[in-house]
């Protein structure tokens, strides 16, 4: 007895060791794909520089449906369809004008502003009032209706600068632009502006969604640079009598339909056992969007061509989702994990990438106490690819509503120091965006959804 | 006695544990000031944008030795000086010309080419001759001089994108560009064309020293872009006859006096311990030199700064050093180790910064086993800031004529994705560093310096 047992253990335990040389071996070839031949760079030129900014309901964003697939087409991938959904069409406009009237010091004085996403607009009329800047909400019911009626409220919390992970910065100081003009409506304010979410003290505005409460009038809202915000509250503290100007020229328009896009490679052993991977197809209409998120999308792709050129048969179905308007709605999201309700289909996980085309750090993940262990149990797989960060919760917006189906979900995680120079700005050009991070990232990612197709979770 | 023990045994716990926390604490102050009210980045604006490229010898070299006495000076430092160190005096002259002469398919062909540092000028007659591809010196001595006699030679070689150390594929591509003219000129070429050392396929080409053999016939050298690498290698695929054309004008000038710049604050308790922490001052000429090495040299300015923002007071005395002419003669480095021993001075440690200004993932250290172990014991308190990699082996080029005195080395290790995209180009400016990350480094260094003043190595 104690014979057989040393033998099963040891058997065991050369299994287990050839099955993690053998996983080493492929994650290496993985890794060599991507950074040799790797194609994500490439496609991401296309999807910015020939296609570029790519808001939900834009000829752009179609444009970006149809060229995602027939991208995944080329590659030859089993299936490639769309999911039909209907998205809502925000547009911008003429560009926003931002101004500071009778400062004392420097007399009027244009400002940098963006209208924020889904926000109504001033028109050309404008909106014109005393400014009052606050913090948070707290200090706005504080003042009241008696002091904000009929004037602009000035939100200039900052990001902390503080804090490592930079998303949990961003999460401190987002309800200000998420609800804050609803929030100040509430006091009788006519106009918000918002410090814009930047880890960066630079004159680069950033959008981004908000969203109005129901029954509290909808007024127009801007961000400001974080430049403009520190000026602005500089003059504020001379100057109380203060009066900001700012003119918007966005408007919703009636919903557009639109499409998520996926392709997939079928299963060999378990067809109906999902594997998707997926990033969103829409970006913010200032750039060309080439962070947030067409590197999501870009490696999601990248990860089963790579699984092709390698000549990997996958034993589950491996899917890449290109999910549309994520930015002002989340409809692709929610159409995604609705379908997949309708169809009785499987997901056995879900991952996201949705940070950036960083230098990758690891993965979160979001699912039961088993499923995670075993996620962190494949980091030392990952650490000649100087990749330790393998934590317990994550996933992203689009994947999220697979929660409710119980659905595993992973968020890919990049470095977070850079992003919030370029999210939601002007500036997220593929320029900024450096290949080998990307290939990286792709190759990091594809390698995960490697083990996940060999084990399951 | 087995009381005793234990209760030895529970002190020493205790005050490793209250060591440990404070500690931690202590480098939670450092990073704190270093993103909240850091001066790197503000340094690093002057340095690249008042002062510009600042190869030895230069003016703009002068200019940067007296802003960083003064402006360690105007930090209070204890003592700020400056240690003369007569340097070569390399000048680029007018912009270089490459052709490719007479290709079939296309003709006359100009592209990117920068000459190699230190190289000799081609003059206005320029150098024309038929080229021969080669990947190493192996090739080149299996042509011998029959062949090679009178030709230009192609240095092909690029850099392995498998590598996940960028410096190592530098290491295994820089000998054609340190040693190849020299190697070729051994057979009679007549000039030399060297593959960019860099991780990317773009136009933009990357200089660097070359340094020529004794007694061997020095011949002009340039490096081509690796765009303009593969485009002169896909042509001589299909015409042997190939002819290549190039035009330098650069010089080597007699030697120029110039300072390595020093400013300490004094130990308390052992003022005679020193612990040095340095960059490069001077820089290629094509650009401002920010990342290499401006970014170290600021961030190691940073480190004494922080340390009286922080009202620290060091036990050992804390030295930065601005070496000159690290990038071609590295004779600062060798006159602050030659003075070390001209003035008896006791270096604990040395640090150098010279890997640019990017994302903090570690330090490698050169000493003795127990110098290496006591810097690895450390890793755990740099974990919060996702820095996980304390590697045996490292150090910088400046530092390391003081390991010949047994000076325990460490290079500070950013992440080394990004650096071959701007190493030696004419496009590392100011812009392509980010705040965050420079600030993120000088505030890991300053971390480990407090670490070997409180404990040693």
């Amino acid at each position: 007895m104690k014979h057989l047992l040393t033998l099963l253990l040891t058997l065991v335990v050369i299994s287990s060791s050839a099955q993690n040389s053998k996983d080493k071996v492929q994650i290496r070839k993985i890794f060599d794909e991507a950074l040799e031949r790797g194609d994500s760079y490439e496609m991401l030129r296309y999807l910015t520089k020939n296609i570029g900014g790519r808001l939900s309901g834009s000829p752009q964003a179609a444009a970006a449906v149809e060229w995602s697939r027939q991208q995944m087409m080329t590659y030859g991938f089993d299936t490639v369809y769309l999911q039909p959904v209907m998205v809502p069409h925000w547009v911008r406009g003429k560009k926003e004008i931002g101004r500071i009237v009778n400062s004392k010091k420097l007399g009027a004085v244009n400002v940098n502003v963006v209208a924020l996403g889904n926000s109504v607009g001033s028109g050309p009329a404008g909106v014109l009032g005393n400014i009052i800047e606050v913090q948070d909400f707290q200090e706005l019911a504080k003042l009241g209706k008696a002091k904000i009626q009929g004037k602009i409220i000035f939100f200039n919390r900052p990001m902390d600068p503080k804090l490592m992970d930079t998303f949990a910065a961003y999460s401190g100081a987002s309800n200000q632009r998420g609800s804050g003009p609803s929030e100040a409506a509430k006091y009788g304010a006519i106009g918000v502006v918002v410090r814009s979410l930047s880890s960066f003290t630079d004159d680069v505005p950033h959008t981004g969604g908000t969203r109005y409460g129901l029954n509290i009038p909808k007024i127009p809202a801007v961000a400001i640079s974080t430049e403009g915000a520190d000026l602005l509250s500089s003059l504020l503290k001379d100057d109380a009598d203060l009066r900001f100007y700012f003119e918007t020229h966005c408007e919703m328009l009636p919903d557009v339909l639109s499409y998520n896009v996926v392709g997939e490679i079928k299963g060999s052993e378990f067809p109906d056992e999902i594997i998707a991977v997926g990033g969103h197809l829409d970006s913010w209409d200032l750039s060309e969007g080439a962070h947030d998120d067409g590197a999501g999308c870009v490696q999601s792709i990248e990860v089963l061509r790579i699984m092709k050129a390698m000549d990997y048969q996958p034993k589950r179905t491996i899917r890449a989702v290109m999910f549309m308007n994520e930015e002002n709605g989340l409809m692709g999201g929610r159409k995604y994990a609705e379908l997949a309700v309708e169809n009785n289909e499987n997901h056995i996980a879900a991952m996201e990438s949705d940070r950036g085309g960083f230098l990758p750090v690891g993965f979160g993940i979001s699912g039961t106490t088993t499923q995670q262990d075993k996620l962190l149990s494949w980091k030392p797989l990952f650490e000649p690819y100087n990749i330790y960060q393998f934590k317990r919760g994550g996933g992203g917006a689009d994947i999220s509503p697979l929660r409710t189906q119980d659905v595993p979900t992973i968020g890919y995680l990049p470095d977070s120091q850079r992003y919030f120079k370029y999210h939601h700005t002007g500036i997220d050009n593929f320029e900024v965006v450096n290949q080998r991070e990307l290939e990286l990232g792709a190759a990091a990612m594809a390698s995960v959804i490697y083990l996940i197709d060999q084990y399951g979770l």
